[in-house]
């Protein structure tokens, strides 16, 4: 299975110190990859913006079967052309697990067609609920875990209703959000998963980790179709 | 608009005080008939469960558009033919809306098919969150309300995914709860809201008085259809 | 209520005989207007893409409650801009009718996140079953109803799934169809309605229309929202 | 991974030439256990009605992964107490693959709260579409595939909204159907699907096989959870 993280790294390519890498002093794509370290049949790969094409040139995007998607000051440097490549690939299949702020990002609404707007706020305990139990992103994940710092995501989410909500997150502040949520799109399977605030070292919770690894084998296909087109289509010939 | 609110009425007819009695002195039902009172246009009428045939005989049953569903001691003592007979008109279009610890309740679990299991503990604070602001469940409400005391209901809690969640309630003491949940069965429209524990006097809400009536106006069928059943039916003539 | 008819009118004054005005010698306008006719507190109004601003202003789609969208070979031009605002406006609250051929245009394909792709073919006959006969958008249809011709639009319709299908339709050349489905898209409510195609005389059908009037009054707001937005957002003050 | 299949076995036991042998001659469990010969992983069973404790005692059902229920003239017979340890099961984590007239089997109605009524014919064609085709039920199967013949099941069919409509039927004789349908109740899943009059060889069909096969995988629990409860449940200590 392929699995490619796509990233900023803006951040934390900053000069001077910054939040990212007192978190995260490898970088976050070193936490994300430490996940799926003892997963022998996962193939992971991490990409950037800065990378040529923005990291997603066909040869990449075509062999991948789960994209992760972590942005935040850079939703709208993405080329139009590279978010709609993303959506038909999902739309043939692809899965997509969109991670934090990544709720801004052009493939996100372009895929569920709404503004995903929410609130906001820095530094919070957040504890999350997990709210299908049986469901195959909850597999091994306790009835709740929490992030002692957190950035506060609030309701009201503006996205479709989910297809599903696996994880409800309470924040001590006095906010709820649907912190994670799933939908399909033509053949693709797309996960959101709130946590990740740069800042803070969320992505080498282990509870996190789970997350992140139940959703890229939930979210894998089972093949990849063709483009979505429409046939003037004949009719089948035992109908007439 | 016919509208009935069947309750049990037991706990406050209990001798010596009561915490039911402390918070509505006219007892529960005045304070629900109370959210109607400006409403020229709903027949509000409220039976208990101690009335003769608990309260539902046929001819009251079958003239009701909305039932609202208050339940607490005495979820086993419904009889299982009431229970089906409430089930039956839901699925020919009556609206059903099950108040607070009616989760329990005969009519609930045989309409959901689910346990509807949740955590509970006495005394926290609420704050109800809407989720899905556009809804006709939520006209008129602020994005946030809070009750001061409520009993914690919390998740997991054991629905099938609700057709549309409105309000999720985040509580003080760490929990989160879907707590304004739609479902169709049938040709009826059924909504939980969690809200309304007896020793407090939350139907005296406005907030929870504005959720009641968009309720009943958003469950009102615009027809009662016939008995579903399983015709042998000969193919459309045209067809051939 | 204020109910815009947003179509392209270009294939109706093409020079010559031409299909549509076999159809609809008044234009297909005037038989969509004719649904309307005995509705005293709707307010139709017809545009089409060939008017100033393609026949949306601002001032015109800030006044629309509900929009209703027939569309077949201007979809790529409609600009880019318009159909974000339709999409925006939606957002906030206004309910959208897509018609027809109006799967492939901007605004339904900016609120689903899907290719819309379907299968079709000319002339055959199509027969609408409702299959949830309680929703407000089947009131007074019979069981099924027919269109002695129609296109055929076939499956696999590559949408996300419904909230609800309310009709799907049969094709005797041996295809079927969700003809008839919801969505939610913010505080606005979708459908998407099959039936249409410009040269048979689908908008004098009474049942279509009854479908037409059903879809207007179910896609009404209560009330149209601000523009969502990404507050930063402090704690509610009772939660410290 | 342990599937039982249970079915009633009481029409192939008739006196006399019965259609089922004619269908069926070593018996419809027999053309069953044939899908998963080819599966060393699937430890495959059949139990019947007419087996002790109607085939299901607590060490089999409790030993099930998946259960598959095919009924048609017994499900009065079921005992109350049997369709409801099955319900139980289903939440707590077992798959459920109701088939054909196991529509109207108590185990199903409990599970939806709906009458499960339908339209029904014998001795029609059936064309299955596939319109899910990303769906892991759906896995290897064509855009539709025949059935000479087969039962007619027509709309409107009184289910729950369901998760995900995998296929659609269309009938020569002018119905449709909802085919293949999902849903979760608590940690399990369930799928419904139509094909199966045991008059017909219908599973001996290759592509009948193969959704069989898909569904089990899809339904196969990652863990059977505890029973449902409502525990009066603490804080969570650092909540306060």
């Amino acid at each position: 299975m392929n699995v490619t993280f796509w990233y900023e790294a803006t951040q934390e390519r900053e000069p001077g110190e910054n939040g990212v890498l007192r978190a995260y002093p490898q970088g976050l794509a070193a936490a994300v990859a430490e996940a799926f370290a003892g997963e022998p049949d996962v193939n992971f790969r991490a990409v950037t913006f800065h990378d040529p094409e923005n990291g997603l040139p066909e040869e990449i995007l075509e062999n991948t079967d789960v994209l992760l998607w972590w942005a935040h000051v850079n939703h709208g440097d993405v080329p139009d052309d590279l978010a709609r490549r993303v959506q038909q690939r999902v739309l043939r299949g692809m899965g997509l697990i969109v991670l934090h702020s990544g709720h801004d990002s052009k493939p996100m609404k372009l895929l569920l067609g709404t503004s995903c707007a929410l609130k906001w706020r820095d530094d919070d305990r957040e504890r999350l609920w997990t709210v299908l139990p049986g469901h195959p992103i909850a597999k091994g994940l306790p009835e709740y875990f929490e992030l002692p710092l957190e950035e506060m995501y609030g309701e009201p989410f503006d996205i479709p209703t989910p297809d599903e909500v696996v994880f409800i997150g309470w924040f001590a502040g006095g906010e709820v959000f649907r912190a994670g949520c799933t939908w399909q799109r033509g053949r693709g399977r797309m996960f959101y998963f709130q946590p990740g605030h740069e800042a803070y070292p969320i992505y080498k919770d282990e509870n996190i980790r789970q997350v992140l690894r139940n959703a890229v084998r939930w979210a894998a296909p089972s093949e990849i179709g063709p483009a979505p087109f429409c046939p003037n289509s004949p009719p089948p010939e035992a109908g007439h």
